[in-house]
């Protein structure tokens, strides 16, 4: 058997179309499928794909017999910057890319951060698609339209709200992903059940690839419908609030505020993202029941998901060396909020946003 | 007599307020312009003002007696750089600028367009204002949400659609405004009245302060019902066609292929924008008439007030030293539109785009 899920979500002015199967796209089809949601135009523009090291393969893989021109970045964090940035631009020039060009990203969610931000502003926005190829990626990043680039220490100071057109996750991708990374992107899988309310479904029953225990494409087949149901929450969320105006979008930061405190004081790199928010989304738990949000028997349940897929969930975190770190980069995220904590916690059936101090003062 | 006009325009997502008024206005009257039209909050934002070498008086007026930084950029084209955008995204920085932080660019259009796209990037999008103080500024770069920076000898290669919340014209900065680029700015004024067909009302009649010949407030403040003219009149357009696909708002290049090729022709910096824009209509005139499109009586009109300004309209223009060069600069224009140039011409009341390639083989 061989699935495949194909979604249309309306965010802002653009519709995003999100394919997940079995293959990486020829370009054709990624041309097909950008140009058909954008402008409408039926001529195949040019196009630039852009990929980092890791994923050369994969992108010479949808170039195919084609020759289409390829850009290569560095891989990692440490390339998510506005050097990038230049060099994409100056690549899809040189490829004589005009407004109607396409930028076409074949990376995890840095390398789609990065291009979708030069995409943002090459002559004021042209067209853009994803080939997503990690997990975190395909449950995060590559739907919603948040780009951007690291600056200055700043995580996404400089960025832009530009969805891709068409975003494409080929299951084949994630055989090559170290299963730690497979763990880190399974948080955003859990975090999306727990807002969406569906943590207690049989999806994550049986046919569920352990995480860490993947040897084949065939596991990842029988996760699609996972992956399927995360990209359509997430979708609807950011459809319902594209540039995370009227806190809907917010929700996305479940586990967050707690989570990017702990990989501060942990020291960039000990753990994984994924690592990080799964903990903190046990840390949500705990202050929505103290603070009488969260029902009891949910936060168990929450707890024990956790805690089967292998995530660390006590507290103190045995990673936290700093305990002064974790505690000013709480406050640092305070200073981002109008100098309150605002954090997610779990509802009974999904969450909510709560400003700590004034329920704690209620 | 005081007169004072004001609009408000939705562009895309978002509103634009315009106000065309005497004095240069007070940082708080800023700040509350831009509130009101960005996310609906009441509190005032935090902000930086943005000027340079040459608004640096006009912006310490804005700013009073608060304590708003002020962030000062060198003038001129050549400070059209991501260095630049670079250079305000730390001062927004340090200016502890959120996502609802407001930034304020005090200037020309060069200025606006640079610090427009950090605005656009700074946060993936904070809240932006601008005081226009060339006339070139206020009858062109202000309205319309174009923003960008030069990249690599092109123009505008990096950009973004990003309208300002607020844009205010204080009448009295166009006092220090050299005469010529008051006239480089008032060829923007005419082709503006030529696409609304309003070239040969009153307005131009009378209460004009000569160009080039201009030596008091008082003069502008009699000016100032043909800015509104023109304000409102691109205004509605760009309500139409905000990210120009249309082609509505593409009509705003009247005069502007031809022009351009002329300041390419001439050398950098030998013709202002507005001298060369005007012997562009001059040559559009005459091509329209000759595809039948521009009514003979229309392109004298046109060649009439023109010539009754000062321009040179004389083909081929005296300071074409390198016919070799503008034809270039025509074929380069070319490659950007698929191959096929495209130019803007005059009809009895507006005007209209034409492919001359076509047009000319009926």
């Amino acid at each position: 058997m061989s699935a495949s899920y194909h979604y249309t979500f309306n965010i802002g002015f653009k519709e995003t179309s999100v394919s997940i199967e079995q293959d990486v796209p020829s370009i054709e089809t990624v041309k097909t499928a950008a140009v058909l949601r954008g402008t409408g135009s039926s001529a195949k523009p040019a196009a630039l794909v852009v990929c980092d090291t890791n994923t050369a393969s994969l992108a010479k893989a949808v170039i195919g017999k084609t020759d289409t021109p390829l850009c290569v970045l560095e891989t990692g964090e440490k390339a998510k910057t506005l050097g990038s940035v230049t060099t994409i631009i100056l690549a899809a020039r040189n490829a004589g890319l005009g407004r109607d060009g396409l930028i076409v990203a074949v990376g995890g969610g840095v390398l789609t951060d990065t291009a979708g931000f030069a995409a943002s502003c090459y002559m004021r926005g042209c067209a853009l698609a994803f080939v997503s190829t990690t997990l975190l990626g395909m449950a995060d990043a590559a739907i919603g339209g948040k780009t951007g680039v690291d600056f200055d220490g700043v995580k996404n100071l400089a960025g832009a709200f530009y969805p891709a057109q068409a975003v494409f996750m080929p299951l084949v991708a994630l055989r090559t992903v170290p299963s730690r990374e497979i763990k880190s992107g399974f948080a955003e899988v859990l975090k999306t059940a727990i807002l969406g309310g569906y943590e207690h479904e049989d999806l994550f029953d049986g046919a569920l690839p352990g995480v860490g225990d993947i040897d084949g494409v065939d596991g990842y087949e029988a996760f699609a419908p996972l992956l399927a149901r995360t990209v359509e929450y997430k979708g609807r969320l950011v459809e319902e609030d594209p540039e995370e105006r009227s806190g809907k979008r917010a929700l996305l930061n479940l586990g967050h505020t707690f989570g990017h405190a702990l990989e501060s004081a942990a020291g960039l790199g000990a753990l994984t993202h994924g690592e990080a928010v799964a903990w903190g989304i046990a840390r949500a738990c705990e202050l929505g029941v103290r603070l009488g949000v969260t029902p009891e028997p949910r936060a168990q349940r929450i707890a024990a998901l956790l805690e089967r897929f292998g995530y660390e969930t006590r507290n103190p975190h045995p990673a936290i060396t700093d305990v002064v770190r974790y505690q000013e980069a709480m406050q640092a995220d305070k200073k981002k909020r109008s100098g309150r904590l605002v954090f997610v916690v779990p509802t009974g059936e999904s969450a909510v946003c709560v400003d700590a101090d004034e329920k704690q003062a209620e």
